[in-house]
């Protein structure tokens, strides 16, 4: 049986960023989880994006999703100002200070899954508040192939119930090391994973920034180094380029396995690390699939060896 | 040609500890970078120590030394005490207080190669002065094939100019992410590495704790993740026994090329990955070649992908 290409449902932020890093500093540049999600995941498969952005968006801001495979059927417009994030990155690029956080339309959203995202089989939820993720698995109609789910320190200390409610429906869950030991109550990472896999998913991703990724699995274990780079100039949107790198290689092989979750893994890690040589979407804008695939061999010959 | 299994010299350290980590306290247990080296060397191949310790040195004491392929007959006696350190870990285990350093013997220590060990091609200088780690080249009879030094952020700031006529005798350098910045004086790991070369070593180990190692040669690099632990009691000793696994599986396959520095990689971090887990030098003690072996594998099993 060949294996199909599968679509690829995701909800979270659409945003404009200010950004101010060692490199540069950007007043208003297109962000948001959604919208990285999306472009790294369009170069494997088909992505249906779910979020709300005010008047203030373009049809200029909305040309970052034409000429892909990404349907904004899902992408709400509200009056009001889109999702306003800004913030700062200290010298070493590990650490950042949130200087404005301004929700605006994004406060009142109310994700609504148009009749044709209603049967798509792999579904990334990402960070938002844990009923709005568990609202949109409510309004499909058919049980996804997949879902994975990222989530930060606000939710696991705000809204502990309703999250661990929406982690039962969860395959994967996507975070770093800070909020697994958070969430598990446990330092040790293989034995917060466990914990986690108590709660419901089969799988945990854990970011790791410029120190790559480990996915624990109930069986085996994958890590992916991170890749080094020679410019980094702007770490936003790092982690979401990672998942859609992820969860669209897998919906694009339309299988879940060993194979292809280590696969997804690399390819995650590829469009991370393109993500964050230029400020905020710009070298994502200009990748070429032949260029992923030439640092995904980068990442084989950074980590083969022979026993 | 069949590859002829080297000797290893090795020049540092041999100390007691007073060690105290959130899983417990050790008032003085056997350590120094010299002894966690050449224990975890001795795995592959037979290891020279030149070293000095104190008339408190038992006989008790040099026992880890004995059933070893570890020769000390560069271990010099000195009337005095022995060095001794007192340390204590950070919840996290990431960060480490020194409560005490009393250099004692070791502050005059001026090391001296017996004649056997003057022709040994595999050398590993260990953190100590970069003019004492010079001396010990001087005494060489014999070209070396490899030699390997350790550095730390105290050389750095005190002595940059011995540090750097050593370094252009050497050609590994395995110091960490902070001390790669800090001798380079550039953030930048790779561009560091480009300066680090002009210094004269053609291959930097960059040791990063629990997020593993990257080796950056001029021509390739190569990253092995951490290898992920349940229990780790105590760090001290990580990136000596690293070092000592690296060199001496390098000494022992008697070959410098690609594909023995890669493996050289995750012998090194097998050997770290096992020191941690009890305190000192407690599970290297016990350690078996069957588990080095075994371990070896499950690096390859963690860090395997097709594309």
């Amino acid at each position: 049986m060949k294996n199909q290409r599968m679509p690829l449902l995701v909800v979270g932020s659409v945003a404009f960023d200010a950004l101010e890093t060692p490199f540069g500093k950007v007043p208003r540049t297109l962000g948001g989880a959604a919208t990285y999600f999306s472009v790294a995941a369009s170069f494997f498969t088909h992505v249906q994006l779910v979020g709300v952005v005010g008047d203030d968006f373009s049809k200029r801001d909305a040309g970052i999703f034409r000429g892909r495979r990404i349907d904004i059927r899902g992408l709400e417009r509200a009056a009001g100002k889109t999702f306003f994030w800004a913030g700062r990155y200290t010298d070493d690029m590990n650490d950042r200070v949130t200087l404005v956080t301004d929700l605006n339309v994004f406060a009142a959203f109310n994700p609504q899954l148009p009749v044709t995202y209603r049967r798509t089989p792999y579904i990334f939820l990402a960070n938002i508040h844990p009923d709005l993720q568990r609202s949109v698995l409510q309004q499909v109609e058919r049980r996804p192939r997949l879902v994975a789910l990222d989530t930060m320190n606000y939710w696991i200390e705000r809204t502990p119930a309703e999250l661990r409610e929406t982690l039962k429906h969860t395959q994967v869950l996507m975070i770093n090391d800070t909020e697994t030991r958070q969430l598990a109550t446990e330092r040790n990472l293989l034995r917060a994973a466990r914990r986690i896999f108590a709660m419901g998913p089969h799988t945990l991703v854990i970011k790791r920034g410029e120190h790559g990724a480990l996915m624990v699995h109930d069986k085996w274990m994958f890590a992916v180094p991170g890749y080094p780079l020679e410019q980094v100039q702007d770490p936003t949107g790092a982690g979401d380029s990672f998942a859609g790198g992820f969860m669209g290689y897998l919906a694009g092989s339309g299988r879940v396995n060993g194979a292809t979750l280590r696969r997804a893994m690399v390819y995650g890690s590829v469009l991370g690390s393109f993500a964050v040589e230029r400020f905020g979407l710009d070298r994502l804008r200009t990748l070429a699939r032949r260029e992923i695939e030439a640092r995904a061999r980068r990442f084989w010959q950074l980590t083969r060896f022979s026993l």
